[in-house]
């Protein structure tokens, strides 16, 4: 297959910092679309791939899952996009269509796996997948989302992987005008989850641990900010919760969280995949059919909703924009949590 | 308030044999029915509650919660039943009726706590409620159910506790003919679950540490049995489940279940109060959207939907029928899981 070079930025190594690199793109097949991007939006996960905190990351490595950008090239079975379109890359750009989660679009829980838009299997080209930290991406059109003209374009881009992240536990878990919904965090997943929860009409909670987040939290849209470290306060929201977002990225007792559920609540956990160490009490999930679960990111359809449904109500994240070249300053700060809420790489910059 | 006197089991501490001896029961009001017992079934709870296993008991305790017997006086205000009608108790006699859980039916998630048929507040009498460990029962007749008259009415006495306590979670998580359900444990509860979810139409697998159930579980309606300490055997159902009923009534790490639950897949516990301390694993539940979640009981309707499905498909437990005076001995063979799969006191007895 014919492929062509284009500037990147990403790492040969888990301890090198990011760098610019050249790398090969596939030529557009008749299915695909080529997008010059504009903005990308800078994931935890990124950081996590970079330095192979998880293990199993391939090198060079070029992170970046929150794309957006225009369409330069169209192949020509591609119906839905248009050379000059705007387009947005999440964290999918392929997935096997056929099996039971793929036909209910939930190519997010692929049972074949999806292919991750970086550190995946690059069935045309073979190696791995490279992210959005580069010039231009060449996607299966089917994987590709439309873009609403209305929004800050920069602002779009974290809502490919922190929006849509949030989105679909909320609406797996029927949240709408009448839904008290409790989020627990505020960084990038989590003041997302509070602007998609109040769009949706729900009354929302922040869920923090100091009050220094107070202001920030309802400027964004919180009805209401409980300190979890204060007893009386969360005495005050027992039982209160029909749906409660958990951001956290490290482990965490979930415990004291669950007495606020409602009966038939859940505890959705969105941020740490590991182990949660503290012994999980059945007796209020039993004695109040409340429920612990997990939420991985969204599929296609799910994603396209959530996008046309922030165009709707001009919901978009706030970010602090970056240049490719500050992104290892980037990386140090995101791991003090110094960001509000979502770093965003100006593609340009490259 | 007028009682009267009636013939009853109990014990007046946790260290005592039980015993006959004689209790109150308040004269029926306008809005009760009296029931004569005629069976009663022997839960886990009423062996826990007569040893204070878990705290809270008052004394003298009159355990039984799986009552079946016949209508013997009428309040006026009751149009549901007449003297001579076949009538069930389960774990609930009153509930407060105006709670958000109450007006939709979950009155076994009374946001006020519903009144339990013994060791509860009795609110007529002042002091605690007695089970069906006697003669007779007066109830409020909203709290009363109807039993088809075809079926073994002895057999029918656990469907009040054991059948209810896994109906709700199936009906809940919307088992049916398309369902793969998984069962763990067979007991009192697994028994039913098994009994139950096949009369759904599900699929139903066994889950049991020992291979000696196998022909038992089968004879109940399982399609499958799984020997849980079997890795190559569970390894073959990974990802089958869309329902696990787990009836087991002690502490025991539910991570190898999860790994057995398809995309969207439920764990529910019933079976045991308490902490889980083996590290539950977040990985496969957010990478699955799975959840854990606790379930206990059933409403009101509910049980009486369960009864009337039960009599339209000929359902009831496997009992053994024992005398009153047989209890001390069957709780002690309880305890060594020496029961298929329910004892049914014979109430004539007393």
């Amino acid at each position: 297959m014919n492929t062509y070079s284009v500037k990147a930025y990403g790492t040969e190594s888990k301890e090198a910092d990011l760098k610019q690199m050249n790398i090969e793109r596939r030529q557009t097949t008749t299915k695909d679309v080529e997008i010059e991007i504009l903005f990308c939006g800078v994931c935890h996960s990124d950081l996590h791939t970079a330095r192979n905190d998880w293990g199993g990351t391939k090198y060079p490595a070029v992170p970046g899952h929150e794309i957006v950008g225009r369409i330069t090239k169209v192949g020509s079975e591609v119906s839905q996009f248009k050379v000059g379109d705007l387009a947005g890359v999440g964290c999918i750009v392929d997935s096997c269509g056929t099996c039971e989660s793929c036909k209910q679009n939930l190519e997010q829980y692929c049972l074949t796996g999806f292919t991750g838009t970086y550190n995946g299997t690059d069935e045309h080209l073979g190696g791995h997948t490279f992210g959005g930290y580069s010039e231009k991406v060449v996607v299966d059109a089917d994987h590709v989302l439309r873009i609403p003209e209305n929004l800050d374009l920069a602002a779009v881009a974290p809502l490919l992987c922190a929006g849509i992240t949030t989105w679909s536990p909320l609406k797996h878990w029927n949240v709408g005008p009448n839904s008290k919904v409790a989020v627990v965090g505020l960084g990038g997943l989590g003041h997302m989850a509070i602007k998609l929860a109040k769009g949706l009409g729900a009354e929302v909670t922040l869920f923090s641990r100091t009050p220094g987040k107070s202001d920030d939290a309802k400027q964004l849209g919180a009805d209401h900010v409980v300190i979890s470290t204060d007893e009386e306060q969360m005495k005050s929201v027992k039982g209160k919760f029909d749906v409660i977002i958990d951001t956290v990225p490290y482990d965490h007792d979930v415990n004291p969280y669950i007495s606020t559920l409602n009966i038939n609540g859940t505890h959705v956990l969105v941020g740490y995949l590991g182990g949660l160490e503290n012994i999980l009490n059945t007796v209020p999930m039993i004695l109040g059919r409340k429920s612990v679960a997990g939420s991985v990111i969204g599929g296609i359809a799910e994603t396209q909703e959530m996008l046309d449904f922030c165009g709707e109500h001009n919901i978009v994240s706030e970010i602090e924009m970056i240049k490719m070249q500050e992104i290892n300053e980037a990386y140090e700060r995101m791991l003090k949590s110094d960001v509000r809420y979502r770093f965003v790489i100006d593609m340009k910059s490259l």
